[in-house]
């Protein structure tokens, strides 16, 4: 149910790869007869995007069948979708549908690797998906991300606060905590976030009352410096670490005692295999 | 003149980001003021995307300044692209901007890594980027391909003839050579490739008349086998070769003589690095 | 700039209204006559939408000159905007645009009407416009609140947390502060609010630990204790009032202590009026 | 089967609210239980809007049914629209389907009033809904005024005649009746309508025979004038009275003897409330 | 002023023709170089659509300018259109530009030829084009039939009143007479218009009192029966001829004396030619 | 399943016509009666887009079922589409289908009639359509084309190689043998086509080895001198004829031996007629 998206972008989908149809199909004129496609997975994966897969299929004429829901675990084998109908439609759309289940179920691997490295060590430390998806595909990485049991950090510049040091290159003086005050007075139902590029600024932005600091490239060490001086605090603030983490050093960096791992890189994860099989019917 | 983007392909870069503009700025009262934004490069790499970034730009209302084009080798610290407005204009595209560029260059840069490495050994072939790009992102992303040096191998599904097993599976005892002959005369103004997964299958495909056999996941002497065997012929076929090469084993794969190299690899490159500097003015 | 829209939106104003021109013109042969249009404000009112508007002329290829821009208030006869060009592109968009500004003037005024009222009694609280904008123009309309001194409540369902009712019928017995640790866990960045219905859930509310309570068509009473009892607590949340608040009863409500007024009574305000000079030049 | 948008309409209703689902759905981790939504009304109301709505239930995966169509006469609690399924569909849509309702039946009921109000002295005399519709909404707004009994003066420019003093600020010294005759060559399929804002000049629009003479906010007595002029014609044109005219005021408008009412006071009318109950099934 | 397309039309006229630029442009590498093109009428025409093609030509980033007007008849060998730029643009929609005056001034040249050999007979009597376009081309080939000096029959169903045979199986034993006083109370500012098959029913339709008659497909002695018994009304109705009308028979035709000619033979009008000038600068 | 357009496509086809609904079957009240419509051929026609016109009718809530499939030849009376559901819907859809399958049907019969004419001299030549569509409507056309028994020539610029003299006049003294050869490296996977005006350039083309020859408006025996040369070469490049070429000289051209007809001939065919039934049920 959260993996509905406009027509327009379904049909997007698969005009952007076959406006007139498949040529090949065409030219050997085959298009009348009928098959049936299985889609499985080849590697082991957390399968995403199956349902919009299966909608670009019905979209073409051909009946679909979701064998594995988005968010599953899958060990190589598994079965993941099928369809039956006429070569002209299978082959209109197979590869792209495919395509977008490889894509981001690479994406939805990536971001439960990095959510299981970090659940190993810290149950309650989540998984915050950036902006930084591919240009024009902002929803699909995100459902992605959440499929591999990931958050959405930021869904765009319109819904939440972050302060970069690139907003405050245009305040004069003002101290944080006037700032603060102030944007908690201009956004009262927001978290009020701000983010740091040194331990220095992260003390005085706790200190100053942000809802939320974020650490910006931090060593290990800053982090645990920052988050010692967050828990003195009656109130204390989310501590969030972004910037270069991996599944390889996640577990290290929540160590820490950090609340939040924001990060972009299960977005360029190498696409995951799904194997097809064809047949006439 | 080749990065031109309808305007609804801009806007939906600018507003899957900022529908209603950056609330951080409003919320800190600093969109009237004016400044400067400078983007340079922090790495190497190969630029891609400037003028769509550009565009933009231009389409919130700044002023906007290509330094590079796209397809230029940039060293660390070359500038990219500057822009001077409104706070409120330049926090509501920067990001967006920035990104589309480190996309794209990371597809570029990657490209042409590959592209460099062919070219060492075998100047005259080619590098052709497929059809597999993000789902929804095919003509940035193949133009980010082409700014790399590479060269599209199949825009989409309507425009070019490659058969596939999943097509052959819809054929009863064809003889690829009556499928040959019965392609050519369906589509005279169209190159007759065939994908083939064996040595045996490539030689029949050769000896059948295609115009261009694809070769997925050979083997370096298997190639060479092929190529060998095309080379025999009074009207040697083009010998492509895909799946599994990067930039490590291009040089080993075409120095069997085949005559071009399709892949995918480029497309799920690491973003590359920009930097910012923003100046209130 | 923050009165950016698609292209596709600006189009979709003109041309709603006028897809092969202004019939009348081109009946009366007077297309290609040159005039200068001037709009003012026939009423007293809070300006929005002007920008748009000036788009919308400058889309159909008239010189256009914005006199004000949004946000400002505007006694009876002040200049709006200006433009010249041929009687064609006059006509098309003239209604359109002038309707458009009367619209969101409606809108921006009615807002201020409140924000003045809840101002002089409590100059902190903030005036929160909801989701229940016309359908399919939520961006103009929250624009327009924002441009008579509101803020928003929620862009939409994708970005906020705000339980009603009808969420927590999915709910077996869980006790409300399971549910404010568990949601604080899920959306860490994220203010976790809840609608409440009377002062008992309430005060159950406060006592679970959300971040704010949004009271659902309260008493000035009942106000007032939700409020007494969150100033008890160590970390009071933000009490919010929504439902039936209007420029009457507005400083009534916010003297109860509340911290946020949440509505949608500007949305249904009726359009200003602007007065139109035309001359042929 | 006249309430049929475009697909793309429908998403956009959806799609502005709720881009990647109900983030409080997804963060009480409820959305994969099942319910039942029912809507009624809790004003009397005429209904307007309910196929839509429907239909962007149908649109995330619910079973929809219309308990009552648009142009009832509703009732308070009279069922108007019930939907089965997911948590996370019904949440994902069901304010925006709700609140589409109400705003449309707002217009209808509104409409309705007036209709009423002008029948019971004028059985012949229609209610014509103007172009002023909130910007972007022609479509809706103007089904929701045909659902209270109304009819559409014009639906945009393109369509109908209709002179305006700011067409004849581009006429040199062309006398009305000369105006009429060429405008009947010009458009001799269409009703030529003139606007006017004295007696004088509307007897002056009868004289030069035009076929629907608009009086521009005119007192009773100026309507009663012009009307009796109309008669006294052996082809007397249709006399449509506009502006200002309201529930309270129609019926005297109407005992004048105009024609036509025209009219967009409707559009900004209040929205009705529906009420809604929520099932876990 | 006229001749205004939405931006999403002029970028669907360009990339449905060049969704990534011009192939053979990128293969030769010549898309840097600048160069000049200039298009002149190779026949004589009535020309239509440079203004479109002038924004086509900027939307890709060339200089254009614009040497004749739509409507204007040229001679062979007059100059059009001229552009500067680079090559990759020039290429990119040279031939979209061209094809779409081509096209369009087919339609406004077919126009012409009908309303010249009508008013060279009946100086008062129009040509109006129906809807009955190529599909998805209703707006342009109406505006290029304009250009020809017709008028806009329809522009689509939801503006004017037309009754067709297929509208009247629906009705019971209704006499015309109530149904055109019924009609007339139902849409009071649109003349009510019939289509009728044979003289009897056109004579019924008079006496029933319809604002127009549409005569399909009728003898000249036909039309010119119902011409008379319109004439001895008190207040004769429009008698218009449609089907099968062509430059040929329209003297003939309107020297019945019917009042207006309804087509649709321009639209299927060969392209006119025009000649291409290219050269490097 | 070849015929499958984006859903935005087939919601322009309807709202160009009909955006809210057909005011005459309102006018008349008769919406809510229920009717069934037939179509037939009236003339002998090869179908086309029956599959769109009742996916246009299906999208209103008709029943629609097809009888006749795009391609199939019809007798005049054959029936072709039928459908039920109300009068509103029926009258809604009706012509704009109807006018849809005419339009097409047009394009199918007349490329029929060209492959009927070359097939019955040389069974193996093809008749390939150009890009010269209507603005607008490339992909419904050449859908049409291919239903005829025609192949697409080129869908576009992006995805094919066609040297015309206007990209020529960039180069300096290239010699063409050094172009084909440049080019044939750019583009491995493409044919290499060029068009010619000449004999004499159409020789030196053969000779430089392009793997196609496009001959623009030759006399039968250039024809014939090209096609002599090309057999004497080892391997004879495809000599494809373009421009003036219709049914009656079809036959003559290609028994000069060329390889291929191009043609935009067929796109501006005259619509085919179908007949309409209606009943009330």
């Amino acid at each position: 149910m959260v993996w509905i998206l406009p027509e327009s972008e379904i049909d997007r989908l698969i005009f952007e790869d076959a406006p007139g149809g498949d040529l090949t199909t065409a030219a050997m004129a085959i298009g009348e007869q009928h098959g049936r496609l299985a889609l499985r997975a080849r590697d082991a994966m957390v399968l995403a995007g199956v349902e919009v897969a299966a909608r670009m299929m019905e979209r073409v004429g051909l009946q679909a069948r979701i064998e594995t829901r988005s968010g599953a675990r899958l060990e190589p084998g598994a079965p993941v979708l099928s369809a039956t109908g006429s070569a002209a439609a299978l082959h209109r759309v197979w590869k792209s549908a495919k395509n977008l289940m490889e894509s981001l179920s690479g994406i939805a691997t990536a971001t439960r690797a990095m959510v299981d490295a970090v659940e190993a060590v810290a149950p309650d430390v989540r998984i915050a998906l950036t902006r930084k998806t591919f240009p024009g595909s902002r929803v699909l990485s995100q459902l992605a991300a959440m499929a591999g049991g990931g958050i959405v950090h930021r869904a765009g510049l319109s819904e939440t606060i972050l302060i970069f040091a690139e907003h405050r290159a245009f305040l004069r003086d003002e101290p944080l905590h006037a700032l603060a005050a102030r944007m908690r007075r201009a956004a009262p139902e927001r978290k009020i976030e701000i983010e740091v590029g040194s331990v220095a600024e992260a003390l005085e932005a706790i200190d100053a009352g942000f809802d939320a600091i974020q650490l910006e490239k931090f060593a290990p060490a800053g982090m645990a410096a920052v988050v010692a001086h967050a828990r003195s605090r009656q109130r204390p603030p989310l501590i969030a670490a972004a910037g270069g983490i991996t599944p390889e050093n996640a577990a290290q960096c929540v160590s820490t005692g950090i609340g939040l791992v924001v990060t972009s890189w299960p977005y360029a994860a190498r696409p995951r295999d799904l194997a097809t099989e064809f047949q006439p019917v």
